[in-house]
């Protein structure tokens, strides 16, 4: 626009999906991303790590007006496959029909993403330059690059989308008035890994998100389009049992003998991997503002860094991208008002979906492997399918519903617990579930909090 | 103790107190403080800067072993004079009979301390030495001193009393795991002056914590002991109004007139002060953990900074020493122990006093003058005086009974809030307070809450 200049730190999904955005604006755009090119280097080997996209992701991809090429390669997942310590199976639909969440290899999407920028004219992208210094008054960048000075990049505006360790977001540490947390989780994980069977295809279920929910701890499995799932063990940093705690090869052998008997015959070497693998902490950022001097901004995880028990990390990346691309048209390019308007608009939904994230940590370990739990959402499933206009579960609020903010999903989510908690505390619930006086008092419960027109 | 060294980090009333009781206990202290030594440059002029103190600070005094000297020159404030907009005045005591907080100087009190560590022979106080670095493997520090080069201080153990802005905390932003966060809130204060009558006594009631409660805003006053009042004035960072909104001369003067008219008579030059200086922001910091490879530990202010709302900031701080002194006796100088033992003791109480402190912005610039709000804390102290052992007033239990650890009191605090709301909601509660069937009711509600036994 008007040959305004952006610096767009970092060239991950969302960076790059704002870079597209951008150019597509008409602004002139350099990506710089502190990692070699991975379609050069192949450093995502076997593209393996996959996370979990799903309709907020995909609605946004569209309304910036990308083609959903991604999701050719997406893997559609419509329910958790539960496995008990026994080996027992049970599956919990995500949603209705055909509902379902997408498992994406990250490094895959990510080079569809920069395949698309480097198709537009006006971006050009820096592969191995390290960001050292912003200037937050000038919105001048000073990059790292191996072998010459450093690099100053002179731009009108820039917007850090470097991730949870954003380099941005702490030189913006000593901003005046500028509010931040990082928060560390109890829990730490691990990948490990469930190889392909021969002929590429998956040695179990492909189109589910599997997990062994064992209350403190647990272990999931998401499949990958090459036939191997990645799988991360979630697991207490300290206490019993931990990753401090299971220090020796014995007792790491017995932990998952007697833990994960039927995943054993699947996994590829988890007690070698264990051994040697450092567990990563999981933390969440929360700041405030998230944009300084009307010149340089925070978007996806660099904003609202999050935990990855609900899998919403990069669709709400995403959805911020969507929201500055409606914003720029709104406000005819005036950043004086769109800076604002933006972190007015998605740190609300930001803090929502860091908290439904954190809290899903238990849904998952505990609940999920819970009689009474999957009594609730079948009680809830069933309601919802005889008054859709009543009653949307949380889940699918949050992760089908990309029309319902992160933050309404959360309040109304907080009302229908409230209810649930009624309707599993009526007497025989567990033997009467199905009996039309349930439906009735739900009805009714629902009606009052939710209203009716 | 056996020879073992401590560098305490900040030489302020916390890191003064640290380093006295630390001697005490056998160690060899170098207490490193960044500001020239006021007690010789009179750095503090005036010693006008005032705090409060109360119980918690003068008992954690006397645990310690300090004789309570700073009481001498310390103010008792009985009790809260409110200043309504037309000057009318009002007053509400802050507890009982003698209970009373104490308005100190905050330069006179570090002078003090300071006298007493330098009569310590195991402590060496060096004066503008200023932190760069702490490495939290060896407990090694360096400090900047002007003229030499850097200095390298090696010790046994570091504590960080460095304050809200501590530098020890912002170096430990990368220690694995450690959460941390900085909060700003909306408000911004500046501090304006009452002079002394011209024979040193004071012109407004001397025994009083004066306040002009505005809702969104307020001015406060602590007396000194030459006569002076110090006063601050707590308001919005932006908004209507605000520090940011009043910027011409003529507004502020009318603001000034409009809303501290009675005020107008004693405040020294407040419209030229208010357009002259830029206006300080407020913030909470929370971090855990308080220490870092059981060599490295933090204390004060630089392990949570609070608002100053509830006058507990450095009471708060003393407590963390008289804490750490048994800690020290109890487990006879096992450090491996006394750090975890530290801040799992004081973490929740530092948590507790912080959301108090916040809160009470609310009550002290909006509540203070509200007529429901004397009349709750009119039937809560008849009520406190008829069953002492079933009910204290939240301020009391945070300002006056040091046995109650803030933690505690803001558990009972809320407890008791829920009851109010049920009593002040009975009808005709403003004509019928000081009627017999209020206390009956009340007693009912306590004793089913706090049990008799």
């Amino acid at each position: 626009m008007q040959g305004k200049t952006f610096t767009v730190v970092g060239g991950g999904p969302v960076g790059t999906l704002l870079a597209i955005l951008l150019a597509r604006h008409g602004y002139k755009v350099g990506l710089y991303e502190s990692r070699p090119d991975s379609r050069k280097t192949s450093i995502y080997q076997g593209k393996s790590i996959n996370i979990a996209l799903s309709d907020r992701g995909w609605t946004s991809l569209e309304k910036i007006g990308i083609s959903a090429e991604a999701k050719n390669l997406a893997i559609p997942m419509y329910r958790r496959t539960i496995h008990s310590v026994n080996g027992e199976l049970s599956a919990l639909p995500y949603g209705k029909d055909d509902d379902a969440i997408w498992s994406v290899s990250r490094g895959g999407i990510n080079e569809q993403l920069l395949d698309i920028a480097d198709e537009e004219s006006n971006i050009t992208t820096y592969f191995e330059h390290r960001l050292v210094d912003v200037d937050f008054e000038s919105a001048t960048t000073t990059f790292k690059v191996e072998n010459t000075r450093d690099l100053v990049v002179e731009s009108d505006f820039v917007f850090g989308a470097d991730g949870a360790h954003s380099k941005v977001r702490r030189l913006a540490h000593n901003f005046p008035r500028f509010s931040y947390s990082q928060t560390y989780m109890p829990q730490c994980y691990i990948e490990l890994n469930i190889a392909a069977n021969s002929d590429g295809t998956h040695q179990i279920e492909k189109n589910a998100l599997h997990i062994w929910p064992r209350q403190d701890f647990m272990l999931i499995a998401l499949p990958n389009d090459d036939g191997t799932f990645t799988c991360t063990l979630f697991m207490n940093y300290s206490g019993q049992p931990s990753f401090e705690s299971l220090q020796n090869r014995s007792a790491v052998e017995v932990f998952f003998e007697s833990n994960f008997a039927d995943a054993m015959e699947y996994l590829e070497n988890p007690v070698d991997v264990f051994m040697e693998k450092t567990a990563a902490p999981l933390f969440l950022v929360h700041v405030f503002p998230w944009s300084f001097n009307r010149k340089v901004g925070l978007i996806g995880d660099a904003a609202h860094a999050i935990v990855p028990f609900y899998g919403q990390g990069m669709n709400c990346g995403f959805e911020d991208c969507a929201e500055l691309d409606a914003l720029i048209t709104q406000y005819d390019h005036d950043w004086e008002q769109i800076f604002p308007a933006y972190e007015n608009a998605r740190k609300p939904n930001g803090d929502a979906i860091a908290e439904l994230s954190k809290r899903n940590f238990v849904e998952m370990s505990d609940l999920s492997g819970d009689r009474r739990f999957q009594l609730r959402k079948k009680i809830e499933a069933k309601f919802s399918s005889l008054f859709p206009e009543l009653w949307t579960p949380l889940y699918s609020m949050v992760t089908f519903s990309p029309d319902v903010p992160y933050s309404e999903a959360l309040r109304i989510g907080d009302e229908q617990n409230k209810i649930m908690e009624r309707i599993m505390g009526l007497p025989n619930i567990e033997d009467d579930w199905d009996n039309q006086y349930v439906m009735d008092q739900l009805f009714d419960f629902a009606s009052e909090t939710f209203g009716n027109g």
